[in-house]
């Protein structure tokens, strides 16, 4: 997608290194990162450098491609990969996306050397390819004037290119439908207010930041007519994890009639969970709680305490949100009902 | 309440000075605030130095206790308290208490000068009797081990002592019950991270500070037994205006089956609002939303940008909670449930 005049993905090689956009800094700095090593690449996932569930997903095969190419002697090949996939998997635990993607390389990687390489890039173009379909279907769901609600950032920079919730939004958008994006801030980390705001701006996207304690308000409103979201990780039935908050605007949604689609890639979807209560939630630091991260007057990066000193914080990453209270998920194959008969269906489902 | 060693109240007078505690500079400096004239005491409600509804109720009292001290020809008292409780109503829209205690003062000025300052003052040491009541009744509902989520900032700091959602939690700390607060951060402002935890710390209360989005989370682990909310007005049908996010609390309880209790002195009820549609919703500076105010490591209060640069926000402050998400009202008369035949029999009632 453009920044300015230019066009990026979130996520890219050069050489045996992984380039990425650096998300901690925007929305003040943009830059680029560089990974020269497997470590680097592990470590910007986990200190989420790169976040988002599709784009830690192509930064885990790009980190299996980078393993590779440091390898000569093939007969190693598969036990390194083999390493490599237990110390990638295990930077950060919801999203299904890491395991998927170093699952794929390990498994080429038996074939030949060459062939794991294919699949590592081939994973992150699946992943951009997926985001520009999941807009094509989600756009059908948007008409003319409509106020949409975003939770998170589930656009480019979690998604390789183009997104999940946002891509609907980005295809509305230039089939020339006036739209309105009310930005949950999604607080702690703020993605909402720094990453989906500076993505939208980007675009020159009509938006509004609002308090994630909003969203009910404007519901009871009746000024919100779509909420789309992202996910981490689908269950079998349909449950789905993403950024926490994302349960209370479904919740809402539900109370007040509103539709409630969640968005995500196929891959997302992790068959082996049976329902929402399997999904592992990952715990962060107390201090994204306790702590704001900004800009100062003179454009100096601050982190100031915002609590009481002293006092402590949870701080659940994400939560699960029941299949019940999801009108539907929009996928790179269709929109899909969120039940177990129609997920069997659309992983089985080859086109 | 006890900060330190010493007792206070949040508001007081000293000569014809109205004194505060200075709550924007709280949790990182206690420090008190003089407001010598009524255009002080009325500035200091309009940028929050004492907010909460008791408190700023407590404040238009003294405000009209100014304006009578300042005024010796009694032919033309009742005049310039006239125009002093149009100034003072002004301030806040959505908060009942500034023309609950302005009307009483002015009403009472009828009878003579000595009878509206004694006036003034009975509203406020009212207040805190209520306070004190509330503690009482709503300890009650709390068992041992309790843990209780409350929104905002519902303590001493906004009700003049004792506070009207925390009056049960100190209530029961007291009795010697074993509970854990879990603290919603209440962005924006935060006064929950910032106010409700420095409250429940000097009182030595165990407490959590939760991101706002995490409620319905720990709901859905079955980790809440019970939530207390103030309110700002209610409605003579039960419909609660309090602070953003209230809203979303009550509608994740009812989803849940939580007990969801108001607490709210008798003078927070509006019986000339039908219902909470009919209630003015303030909405402030967008700056408090893309804004946030802290201290930085070497102690220096810091004010920075946590949003993207030129994105514009909405402010609400309060949302509007139906009376049929609210288990019951805890007044200092009582426990009642959030109707119409309930409340006009409390308002009616004069033990």
């Amino acid at each position: 997608m453009k920044v300015g005049t230019k066009s990026y993905r979130s996520i890219w090689m050069n050489g045996t290194s992984v380039m990425m956009i650096e998300q901690n800094k925007l929305p003040f700095n943009f830059s680029i990162h560089e990974c020269k090593t497997v470590n680097d690449t592990c470590n910007a996932i986990k200190d989420m450098t790169i976040r988002g569930a599709g784009s830690i997903g192509a930064a885990a095969a790009y980190a299996m491609l980078q393993t590779i190419l440091t390898i000569n002697d093939k007969n190693i090949l598969y036990k390194e990969l083999e390493t490599a996939k237990t110390k990638i998997d295990s930077t950060r635990p919801t999203a299904v996306n890491l395991s998927y993607a170093t699952s794929r390389v390990l498994s080429a990687s038996k074939i030949s050397k060459d062939y794991a390489i294919k699949e590592a890039q081939a994973v992150v173009d699946e992943c951009a390819e997926q985001g520009r379909l999941i807009g094509i279907h989600g756009n059908k769901l948007i008409q003319d004037n409509y106020t949409i609600e975003t939770h998170c950032n589930a656009g480019w920079l979690a998604l390789v290119d183009y997104g999940s919730a946002l891509a609907p939004i980005y295809e509305a958008h230039l089939s020339g439908k006036k739209i309105h994006v009310l930005v949950d801030e999604t607080a702690p980390r703020s993605q909402g207010a720094k990453l989906t705001a500076w993505e939208l701006a980007q675009q020159g996207i009509k938006h509004t930041i609002i308090p994630d304690n909003a969203g009910a308000h404007y519901m009871s409103q009746k000024k919100i007519d779509l909420i789309i979201v992202g996910a981490d990780r689908i269950a079998a039935n349909g449950d789905t994890a993403n950024k926490i908050g994302t349960l209370e605007k479904a919740i809402a949604a539900k109370y007040y009639n509103i539709p409630f689609y969640v968005a995500a890639p196929t891959p997302t979807i992790d068959p082996t969970k049976k329902t929402g209560t399997e999904i592992p939630i990952e715990q962060r630091d107390e201090k994204e709680v306790l702590y704001s991260v900004g800009i100062d007057k003179n454009n100096r990066r601050q982190t100031i305490l915002t609590a009481n000193p002293n006092s402590t914080a949870y701080n659940p990453a994400f939560d699960v949100t029941p299949a019940s209270l999801i009108t539907g998920i929009i996928t790179e194959k269709g929109i899909i009902k969120a039940d177990k008969a129609s997920i069997i269906k659309v992983l089985k489902d080859n086109n």
